[in-house]
């Protein structure tokens, strides 16, 4: 059996939803990676008492390891540490050098703050330098240190800002109190298949029929889910497993081979950002209102493909800056074909593009109507060549999923395109 | 003591952050519009053991009402409603109406995908049907549906899509089984203040005060967190400690009038979003590539005030769309105060604007300089009547931090900006 952790988000800005968890996630992918089982995470606000069942609950799940997240902070809501130091056992003490080190951080800090009174916020930082007896320290990225407590499980305290979180997971992680913990485990191998365009119930019956086909299937953990109007099949398993994945493979493939755009773990982003590489690509885009672009410069290094983009939202931008004839919205309205043609080859034009794609839809809650209800999207992608491809689309849910739905869409039509013209 | 309740997401895609659970801050929402203290969210994959160690922790808890989310699709991996029947102690009944209703719900859908055989995915789909005897059942609003058990904890199991969850707990909220659970919950009041420019150790030293100095302090209960570059607090109390909450509001005024940008709970988008009431603004990105475009036109009506933007992504793509002399670039560099008002000055000539606002920057990770290192970005907010403002700011953190911190801080400038040209 493989070592089992489990992971405890603290914060109530965190449970109630105002801040979104991006912790949660990032300790999943290095837990998977050094293959330890992560078995459960839980959250709960800056109540002792819950962060304190909730470490109860994971140590009666039998798990090896716990990774705490946030109440490290100077502010007198902030009491991981302390509540810690009590499931674990030891006392508090206050570790000089630690305080020195912070008394220095936040000194530098407050430079940039002319109107603070810096022996106050010192006097605030104090508390971050108390920590369990016998546990070993891990330097502040920010101002808060985190803490190992040995042990079993092993507890890992780690602050809540994921800048600070990340390099610090990584230190402990080097620790011999975690080496310790996760002795034993188990290696897995993780497969992912991507597909676009099937229903999840036509996936659920490939598999149903792999299941019997297949020897060992039941070996496999696979998960499957829907995610940006793709459908995702993550399959674990343990190395020797490997020829029964494959056999599922097989059958995946042969089903669905229109469909799977990917079996190596690529996502759609960075199969476009590849067959992007040597070409000059420009957007225009009305109902995303730029977030098109934005995926697109997201990755580093797009600098070197991506040449722009306009965000035409009112109809006289569509015309002066792509220069879409008026009369086609005119004729056709803002959400048809013809003006998503023409906004692509406008693009194409003002940033003297060799590729550029086009996006203008009824996004919602208003502007739909009986023949272009909300939701229905135009597509066009247009290659200096000469190439053009358009498609109109009508999909479900609100605003803000239409918008980022479209992104996916238009990032498959470029991937299809750009591979056909090869 | 207030009605308690636990939210238990289940799913291996969530659990390992391949999926941004979203269901957990909608119900967090609205459990405290009801009154009802949320104690813990926890997530788990799509194991029984797993599902089940949740659901009795909850119990353990003693709360009152546990909403699960997830494991209700056609696929093998979805069994938590298997689970809570067990957890609840009652057998699992096939519902004969249930089942119609789904079957003729994936025939409508069966049509968009012609070439998957219907008669495999209604079988697919028949395990759906299965209940919790004397639960009652939620409408599907996709395929599955959900159902409410009675007891203590009563559970409410709702589907993991958005989409068909949120509709489906107000539906649940309805039931007289909810409404049992939650007899004789305290009605709490929420109110948030939202500051921009100050640390979080000031603020700390400020709460320090105010709990030596408000009479009652302890009876707030405050939470803090850094936000998109913001501070926000909220703070929760019982209706008749009202004038505590006023004073401590008073102390937050009289030390950080300057920092403070809101009190009654508005984002500086809405209160941006007000300001541009009757103006038409037009953006000019490089940096964050469309971000600030699509954060003005994420809410619905945006349409009224913004009529575009252009993302010069490419120095040509400066000069050329938005007009920037190509000297200016050469004498000062892209990233410059004076690029970056040329770009703000283009957008509003570009687009027929009255208000502009130009972010140009370095988002790393590669592209720093000594004079100018990753994480420098230069603003220009620019009115129709001559106004300008230009400010260069640097800030920490990775490529996709910094592209979204600086659409907050120029939702900031552009705030100021409108405020003062009132």
């Amino acid at each position: 059996m493989s070592a089992r952790a489990g992971i405890v988000i603290t914060g109530t800005e965190v449970l109630t939803g105002r801040v979104a968890d991006l912790n949660g996630p990032y300790l999943a992918d290095r837990l998977l990676e050094l293959g330890v089982e992560l078995a459960h995470i839980t959250l709960c606000g800056d109540r002792p008492a819950d962060i304190e069942a909730q470490l109860r609950f994971l140590a009666d799940q039998d798990v090896d390891l716990i990774i705490t997240s946030g109440g490290l902070g100077p502010t007198a809501d902030d009491m991981t540490v302390e509540v810690v130091a009590r499931f674990c056992d030891r006392e508090l003490v206050l570790d000089a050098e630690l305080e020195t080190t912070i008394r220095r951080i936040v000194g530098n800090l407050m430079s940039r703050y002319p109107g603070v009174d810096a022996e106050a916020v010192h006097a605030a930082n104090r508390k971050q330098a108390l920590v369990p007896a016998g546990a070993t320290i891990l330097t502040p990225v920010g101002t808060a240190p985190g803490v190992v407590v040995p042990g079993h499980p092993t507890v890992v305290v780690l602050p809540g800002p994921p800048r600070e979180l990340q390099p610090m997971w990584q230190a402990a992680a080097a620790t011999d109190a975690v080496a310790d913990a996760l002795a034993g485990r188990t290696l897995y191998e993780q497969e992912t298949v991507r597909m676009f365009g099937l229903p999840e119930s036509g996936l659920a019956e490939t598999l149903r029929e792999a299941q019997r086909d297949v020897d060992g299937f039941d070996r496999l953990e696979i998960t499957t889910c829907l995610r940006r109007g793709e459908l995702e099949i993550v399959t674990r398993f343990e190395p020797q497993d490997a020829p029964v994945y494959d056999a599922l493979l097989a059958t995946l493939s042969d089903r669905h081979a229109q469909e799977i755009f990917s079996t190596d773990g690529a996502l759609v982003d960075d199969q476009v950002a590849a067959l992007l590489t040597g070409r000059a690509i420009a957007t225009a885009e009305s109902c995303t209102g730029g977030l098109l672009a934005a995926r697109l410069t997201e990755r580093p290094g797009s600098s070197a493909y991506v040449c722009g983009g306009v965000v035409a939202y009112a109809n006289s931008a569509k015309a002066e800056v792509l220069g879409v004839d008026p009369e086609l919205i005119e004729a056709h309205g803002a959400v048809s074909e013809p003006v998503a043609e023409a906004m692509a080859r406008g693009a194409l034009a003002r940033f003297g593009a060799d590729t550029a794609v086009a996006i203008t839809g009824v996004a919602g809650p208003g502007g739909g109507t009986e023949a272009k209800p909300v939701g229905t999207v135009c597509f066009s992608v247009a290659l200096a060549g000469g190439t053009v491809v358009t498609r109109t689309t009508t999909m479900p849910g609100g605003r803000s999923d239409v918008r980022d739905r479209s992104t996916t869409i238009a990032m498959h039509m470029l991937r299809r395109v750009l591979s056909a013209s090869r």
